[in-house]
């Protein structure tokens, strides 16, 4: 992309106003929930909602027409059926508009009409140098900004993992999934049809973004694969890309042609390329939001030599067993550490000392648990650290604990606290906000330490 | 088992009263929470704490010996070291008691004394009778009673859903995600050393309880492999067994040979048999829930063909993706069907008509949902029905609309509310409550579905 399409997609994001083409006052309608979102989500710009008739809509004036916004308009939501979109795509590019989102459903994905209604709007792209977000898209988040300029109203923690997704429904799943993970979330891009900016656009824009630390992509399957592998490998080297791809199967292929109008094509060819350009693939929503965590928090480990640390011994043995594959050592504990951990818990240990380290319910304690971590954590044999726990109604977590040896020690320390998600909530926001990632249960757990152990990796491969 | 087996057994879940010896008044202490986990539990029978010299634990008198207790002990919680343990056991025997739950660790796990120790709880098992779980235990629950024999004090969600489980730990996750997932216990029993009762004892015991109609395992490894999964086979045709096994790398190998004193084994081995045997393996703790979920509240669906239902198609795209491999098949709609869906939106729609429906933005209207999901539940060419939604500030969730079609028809009907955890939960009791479990998830919703159809074949295979 050149500096220019750059300039012009920030504007997508941090639009000073924004006309929303297709307002209406029907609560199921997507005209009023563009106009509901933008509100909601504390959108501090000035809101032009369009509508042939309406003179106010949530208390904001209604223009009948964009040609009667007396002010530019940088980004304009449109969200009319498809052949009055294609006009209304027109007519912004005439009027000088720099971005849109256009909504609605029904071109190539459903047939001839569509595909010729699609090529216009490129056409009408290019014509006007217009950014075209979607067709078939749930719309556009930037948190930094306060702009949801989505169909959805939601207010979401805002934080430093960008979203990318070809799908709405599963773009939102991951969004959610953030919520209940509490990982925070700086811009969201539904791509939908991607028939002017493609993935490989928002990853090369997001690259370039000072809020964006981690990219998360959804993808179905893409015409131009060889742009977007290149693309992904590329932005990569600059900061993390986690992408979660379906299509295992014939019936999904069948399924994604009439969906984003893309073929999901052969999912291992997909894996085998990105693993050689160093992008990470997830294998499920979750997979790809336990990742998207441990990269937002987490510095890079300086290896893959992994200790664990834990007084109940399934979940490090499951966390284990997720590892399994994913080249990451499991070295024994140094001597010293062995001398510490005896030192604290005596010599006549009715446990074994390896690693993981299991110390049993001597490990419960409160006074020892924070120099066991600390010990553990400082063993030269290790290069990040995992804890688990199971929350306790008479014991307290080790939380303050856990924060003073990370402090302490600045190598990349994992926690699971096996829980619901509401038993885990109030120690996970303490524990996230002094860096240390908190799953509640060892498989995500694993997810997280297999994702910076990739990229520690990669950094070292590709630098 | 024998009859008279399985009488100990029941003892063991439904004991007039219950002794705890080591109980204490330290709240750090495993013998402080066994009794408080009675008593949080609520259960009703009579409660005799056993320490040397405390009068009172909790508001309960204390005795200062098994021998002083004045009435029959059904139950004995033994948490008290390894050695201490291994008397006490010989005592309970010697006075008659019918089970014990031995909680301390420190046995075969830890090398030579520990395993000369176990080698005596056998001994004693058999020369009194006396039926034991663990040593090396969590406890177990039997919620039916209000008995809570563990050291966690929590209070759970009543259900038909029974748990066995070789580690406490993964046996708390497991327990803590059903209640995030809204699914009901029965029991729970922490398998632990398993050196008097195996897995395949408590099989055979929940095989044949009435307030069980679900089993879910999870195994590390096991001695007399042949002998569980043949337990598990001959069960499995009287009501479902999903079983999560670790054990994919040495890594593995090595930690479960510490942690319960088995070695993993060969992962494809096992698989492999239980396959054979129509038991279903479940990767992970949330397809564990996730299938007994389904299992739990569906009735079996005559064969495996799925139609899906949704206004998103990404969320239907990735259910797909998840069972590709798992030999449901995904027929096309019935012309009857196409009828009825036109009748209801009208004969120009914007969307392709197949399976999976996706009846994009038009599906979300209120007064249409309801017709649609009723239509596709009835198609002749659907054995069950998954619906996917988004759940949206201004739309109302379909909730009521799915009971009544599902009402109508029978046929297993799962949906599943992309959400947060809490978002989901109001409508998830009421949906639940009527027979139709609701995922938050599309992969999960895939594992539900899975679940349903792998049974289903099984029933017709091995009956």
């Amino acid at each position: 992309m050149t500096e220019k399409d750059i300039e012009a997609m920030q504007k997508l994001f941090n639009p000073g106003n924004v006309a929303v083409i297709g307002a209406t006052a029907s609560s199921e309608r997507v005209g009023y929930n563009l106009l509901d979102s933008l509100i909601e989500g504390g959108y501090k710009g000035k809101i032009y909602p369009v509508h042939p008739s309406l003179k106010e809509i949530l208390g904001i004036p209604v223009y009948p027409s964009i040609r009667d916004i007396p002010d530019r308009v940088d980004l304009a939501l449109v969200a009319l059926n498809r052949r009055d979109t294609v006009e209304v795509l027109e007519r912004c590019g005439k009027l000088g508009v720099k971005g849109a989102v256009s909504l609605a459903g029904g071109f190539r994905e459903t047939g001839e009409e569509g595909r010729a209604l699609e090529k216009r709007i490129v056409e009408i792209a290019e014509k006007y140098a217009l950014k075209i977000v979607g067709p078939n898209t749930l719309g556009i988040m930037n948190l930094e900004a306060n702009l949801n300029a989505s169909f959805y109203p939601v207010r979401l923690k805002k934080g430093n993992v960008s979203l990318i997704s070809q799908s709405g429904g599963i773009g939102f799943s991951i969004i959610q999934k953030c919520q209940d993970e509490g990982v925070g979330l700086n811009k969201f891009i539904g791509a939908g049809n991607r028939t002017v900016l493609e993935i490989a656009d928002y990853l090369e824009f997001l690259a370039g973004d000072a809020g964006t630390r981690v990219i998360g992509v959804f993808l179905e399957g893409v015409e131009n694969a060889r742009r977007l592998v290149r693309a992904a490998g590329r932005v990569t080297r600059k900061k993390p890309v986690v992408i979660y791809k379906v299509g295992h199967s014939d019936d999904v292929n069948k399924a994604t042609l009439t969906h984003t109008g893309s073929m999901a094509g052969s999912y291992k060819l997909f894996r085998d390329i990105f693993k050689q350009h160093g992008v990470l693939l997830a294998g499920s929503v979750a997979e790809l939001v336990a990742a998207c965590k441990a990269l937002s928090l987490c510095q890079l480990p300086a290896g893959g030599r992994l200790g664990l640390y834990t007084y109940t011994a399934g979940p490090a043995i499951v966390a284990l067993d997720g590892l399994a594959g994913r080249e990451i050592s499991i070295p024994e504990l140094s001597p010293g550490t062995v001398r510490k951990i005896k030192a604290i818990l005596g010599e006549d240990l009715p446990v074994i000392l390896k690693n993981p380290i299991d110390t049993g319910g001597l490990g419960t304690r409160s006074g020892t648990y924070g120099l066991l971590v600390e010990a553990a954590l400082n063993d030269p044999n290790f290069d990040l650290l995992a804890t688990f726990c199971c929350p306790h109604k008479n014991w307290r977590n080790p939380t303050s604990e856990l924060i003073e040896a990370y402090k302490k020690s600045g190598k990349p320390l994992l926690s699971c606290y096996i829980s619901t998600v509401k038993g885990v909530e109030a120690d996970r926001e303490i524990l996230q906000q002094a860096g240390i990632p908190l799953y509640k249960s060892p498989e995500e757990t694993a997810w997280g330490i297999a994702a910076l152990v990739h990229y520690s990796r990669g950094v070292e491969c590709l630098s």
